[in-house]
């Protein structure tokens, strides 16, 4: 009877720190989110395809201002590998703010770009990411819409 | 000894019933979701200001072209009422496809909308809209970028 009382007790435990794992941290999550990003940032100048196509999830969509939206990562490497053999093409990004869902599997960034082509032409945009969390606890970028900000210009 | 077993038993299933709140169809979910910004859409034409406003959290942004974006619900208020105003503008939108967290506490749309200032100016664009449950189980809008898309001018 013992066992018995004991087992259920460790069933209940079990039951209740499986539940626990869905309590996060939204302001350290966010900040961990927010990371990430920076460091996608810096996978750009590197030309290490791999490395930058690893932040995406294979069906992310990046809608960009007068573009048909590019679906998947197979069209998503042709347009990497496209940017980025053009040496006057450029692109750099920050976080500003980052929002969590509850149990941390989704989240959202607002960001800021700055998008050069050469050094004449430069443009600004504002940017929402958003992200999913994959089971092995890693980020993936699952949509990236950006529209002109001509505040900046 | 007996009532020890059965409250433990009790507790157990209660603790997994509280668990179970966190798994989520996120097909049936994603139509809801689509469903509240249909209705959004069409609060629109009434001029219902307070319905209209009645879909965005006290802290959400907007994002458009070209334009600082709109925090908070007392900004959000104030262009709601200018454009409405305005008896040459309208603006529609429809929901494409929807993603919602694992625990369904988040989720986003991808849309597309249309803006007509009068008959001879109309701007089509894609749309990201991010939504937040509350606790009373309805969706409302947190974030809302917009980016032009010439492709259906």
């Amino acid at each position: 009877m013992k066992t018995l009382i004991f087992l259920s007790f460790t069933i209940l435990s079990a039951a209740l720190t499986a539940c626990q794992k869905t309590k996060v941290d939204p302001v350290a999550e966010g900040e961990k989110l927010m990371q990430v990003s920076r460091e996608w940032s810096q996978t750009v100048p590197t030309k290490d395809y791999e490395k930058m196509l690893s932040y995406w999830r294979d069906d992310a969509v990046i809608i960009m201002p007068n573009q048909a939206p590019i679906k998947g990562k197979e069209a998503i490497r042709a347009m990497v590998e496209s940017t980025s053999k053009n040496p006057a093409f450029n692109i750099s990004w920050e976080p500003i703010e980052a929002h969590i869902s509850d149990d941390a599997s989704m989240g959202y960034l607002i960001e800021r770009n700055k998008v050069t082509l050469n050094d004449s032409l430069t443009a600004y945009h504002n940017v929402i990411t958003v992200w999913r969390k994959t089971e092995d606890g890693t980020w993936k970028n699952v949509a990236d819409v950006s529209t002109p900000d001509t505040s900046r210009n």
